[in-house]
């Protein structure tokens, strides 16, 4: 049995809308918002960075508004954080959370590459772009949330996105074949930010 | 005499920019800002929603730009009230400018919901940007203004729009007529608006 | 030898973009961001005007993605003025960084003014988006930064670049020859600026 790319890539997809619209939900309940703030933060976070790319890439409307399944998927998550908020001072520990984060942020961040590299978006742009959906939607919470973004203060966090997307485009330039750069691109987004939180790595000029 | 719908909703669409420029004006006079920012902060509010609106379902120049009536009537009525500026202390009172503003909103949402599917947009989507079209300029302007956007953690309002815009779409899908579905979507969104400001309704979760 | 408007105005918008990008980085140092988050301050101030209006006008994609001689311009500032971060405390004094900020505002005014006719907008719209493109990037960069924009609040300066873009339309609507109009509607925009600057005026209302 063989599964084609695009299952994959939609797969990536919704599992890294699950898992962003899961942290934004936290973080808007975290500040006390109701639960309709909740649902906003969870669409935004697991959503924004892919709507924002879309605009810019000339694919309007964006695919959160063309095809429901993202939105209900992202509710739908919102719903379920709100529902288990009692559970929340227990589970999930800070450990699996980061790795999850971590893998959405690959996803997208390839996913992100891959289709502005189909709208015909040149090379430096598409890893710009791939970078975007994986840090837009945080970048749009903090602001809603009146907080200088977290990814503009501190530890390799785009930068992995930005490695990852730019190994798709670099693969792609090359011709290797689509699944091996995909995977390529994701893991070493993964790898790179795993490996920032577990050795405190950071790029120069923080405080 | 006969009035058209197209000539109902423009109305309303002009009438609701009025409603939320002159809203935007006092916010931004309130937090000591200069004359053009009164005027940025007008404009915003009023038209900020639509524009976004109009950008995710692939209608762009949005309206704002293109038809130059749109930012005339902000302008000139954040020019009025600043002219206005010493009777603000007496009058409107505070109950005037919430009914004012829940129309806004309704027409607003109801507008946007018609528009969005007037371009095709899906139901979900639809009633989505029916309430990004009323609840966006606010939160454009909370976010120029560097404050956690209002409607995310209060009361009952960006839900109102949503069901005024739902409202809409339901009523589109069992193609009931034209002009009675608008009027029963703003109406939903006025009562419900009016009715939780009145009996401190509160979606669970806020603080 | 004969240069013909379209370099002139290509000049301009990439000089443009360093001063902004070397602006935004500045910004962006002194809040104590890391590399990346200066890279992306630079970036933003340089091209996010740009890029909003070109989303507005239905350019989309934006030149800023479309053309990589603009992102590779910004983050090329943005990285040289890291480099000599140590030499800020001397140089450039705060007089060579003002008529650097006005020569780009109003190239940049002129610049989106000229874009925007020529996509067919109306005059008032075109105005409005040439001063969005002005100063569209500060704006968000002061978001960024959880902090009012300084446009909002301070003296005149988005006025200048309206006035800039202002003298653009007016002047392209006399059918006046295109290199002249470009160059009036700079100066305006340039010498609004700096006697602003040079004399504290301000407009009536701010505090």
């Amino acid at each position: 049995m063989r599964i084609g790319l695009g299952t994959v890539v939609l797969c990536a997809d919704l599992a890294g809308t699950v898992v962003f619209a899961a942290e934004g939900a936290m973080a808007a309940m975290m500040r006390g918002l109701d639960l309709f703030g909740i649902m906003v933060v969870a669409f935004v976070v697991a959503l924004g960075g892919g709507m924002i790319r879309d605009v810019l890439i000339g694919a309007a409307p964006p695919s959160a508004i063309r095809d429901w399944r993202y939105p209900v998927l992202a509710f739908l998550t919102g719903l379920g954080v709100f529902a288990c908020r009692r559970l929340l001072h227990v589970a999930p520990g800070g450990h699996v959370l980061a790795v999850l984060d971590a893998a959405g942020l690959s996803l997208f961040a390839v996913a992100g590459a891959e289709k502005a590299l189909s709208y015909g978006i040149g090379p430096l742009a598409a890893a710009l772009m791939g970078m975007l959906t994986g840090v837009g939607g945080g970048v749009m919470r903090d602001v809603l949330l009146a907080r200088v973004p977290l990814i503009l203060v501190s530890d390799i966090y785009a930068t992995a996105a930005l490695a990852g997307a730019s190994v798709v485009v670099a693969g792609r330039r090359l011709a290797l074949p689509t699944g091996a750069v995909a995977g390529a691109g994701a893991l070493t987004c993964f790898c790179l930010r795993l490996a920032a939180l577990r050795y405190g790595w950071r790029l120069p000029g923080g405080t």
